[in-house]
């Protein structure tokens, strides 16, 4: 028998770890650091090794450091290469499972934010489990999500009373309905979705490297500032070689 | 100067916290601790107590414990039902601040889940620090949401690649569209509104009582578990005396 903990690691600093994930850390036998070329991977690998370092030291676990596979636009489809993807990183963990992690042990991957939002490590530990004949196990710690940190550091709700919140994709806000929209934190936007949303009476709360050294709040009317957050967001991205960011957009209220 | 920090202590249990929350509870002079009559107000607040004993010990911080207003249905206007329970609570944290703070002095109050999340707290304080004249100040430190306890227990994800998450209230739940539904997490839910979603190939993953020592999970097809989920609900909240509850509703894809 062999057990997965997925552990949310919260957006970046040991401090954002909860006590359950520490425990859990300590437990480990051998941990799984899986990043994509590019984008900041050293910077983010060295991250997940200072939070190792912080609570457990260096020595009694072993690390595992492989290249993520990423999604490559070869098919033209979208939904193919997502299918293609998914293959290879199901085909990574198996492998890293049978080779690298003996029975009786426990590995664990530190997964950035919340395991449960938009990461598909949930679903593919899920299928190897299923497949494994009782062979392998899995955990899922909770940690704090960028998306909980973007409202801290802004200091707001994510909602006000009554209304829902939703949480959504670049991709997504670049096709939707703007009008539909009240509350949305908008992830993984590569094409800087905001600018679809002016002239519908909306602020945008945005925020890059959360929870980082470098972390940068920026907010205001949609309508006032799309140009800023454009320029701030190239600089940004020029100056650090990349940029992990968010927001929230929200309608605004005429009310006394 | 007083500052006031709104601490998410997570779903219960102190091993939720962050460390970043048990480094704020060490600054503490005075702990705000608001509960509503009913509904497991002496658990509630012994769950507060647990957390402050084990990670800061029985001294040195002051606690005061207030009775929270109470929401009441007297106007039969819901939103203006909702504005005179504003202003109570608003009347009682001024009052609080005014007399039980110190200049110079740190409040928290540990709110449940994370203060981001259908909490009124956070535009309740900083409508007062806004009308403080530089006199108050305020810090949000996250903490894990039902919602990720709900999605790590169940061992899902929250959504699917590409998918949007809705986060919404059982009002909202009673009166939506029901197709217009992939992935809604449903809060505050007082009449079971997952029955109108029978007949949407959906699936309802539940929880009750979560990151607590009671804890219950329950999940299967709506069409078929409707029932059992009702008989379940009915009964532990009579055992117990009261319930809190959560669940996602998702619709089933028909993929390979
Ligand atoms: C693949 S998703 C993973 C989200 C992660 N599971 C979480 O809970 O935060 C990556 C997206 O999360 C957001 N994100 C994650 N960490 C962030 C941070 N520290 N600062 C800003 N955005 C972040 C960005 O929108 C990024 O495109
Ligand atoms: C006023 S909201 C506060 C939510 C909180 N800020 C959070 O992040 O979890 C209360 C609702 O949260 C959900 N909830 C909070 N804690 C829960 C728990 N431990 N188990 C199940 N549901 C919970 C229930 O739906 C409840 O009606």
């Amino acid at each position: 028998m062999k057990k997965l903990y997925l552990i949310g690691m919260g957006p970046g600093l040991p401090e954002f770890l909860t006590v359950q994930a520490i425990e859990a850390l300590k437990r480990i036998d051998v941990f799984f650091m899986l990043e994509k070329d590019g984008r900041g991977k050293e910077e983010l690998l060295q991250m997940r090794q200072d939070i190792l370092h912080h609570y457990i030291g260096e020595s009694g676990y072993r690390v595992v450091v492989a290249n993520s596979p990423t999604r490559r636009m070869a098919s033209g489809d979208y939904k193919e290469d997502v299918k293609v993807w998914h293959e290879e990183k199901h085909a990574l963990f198996q492998r890293l499972i049978d080779e690298e992690l003996e029975d009786g042990q426990n590995g664990a991957l530190l997964l950035w934010g919340d395991p449960a939002i938009y990461d598909q490590t949930v679903s593919l530990v899920s299928d190897l489990v299923a497949r494994s004949e009782g062979q392998l196990d899995f955990e899922i710690i909770p940690g704090i999500t960028s998306v909980q940190m973007l409202a801290a550091q802004h200091k707001i709700p994510l909602n006000r009373i009554g209304e829902s919140i939703t949480i959504t994709t670049g991709r997504h806000a670049e096709t939707c309905d703007p009008s539909e929209i009240d509350n949305a934190v908008v992830m993984l936007d590569y094409n800087a979705s905001f600018q679809r949303f002016r002239n519908q009476n909306m602020d945008v709360y945005w925020a890059g490297y959360l929870g980082c050294p470098d972390e940068i709040l920026f907010s205001g009317p949609v309508d006032e500032v799309t140009d800023d957050l454009l320029r701030l967001k190239a600089e940004t991205r020029e100056k650090k070689g990349w940029l992990m960011d968010i927001y929230l957009l929200r309608r605004r209220r005429n009310e006394a």
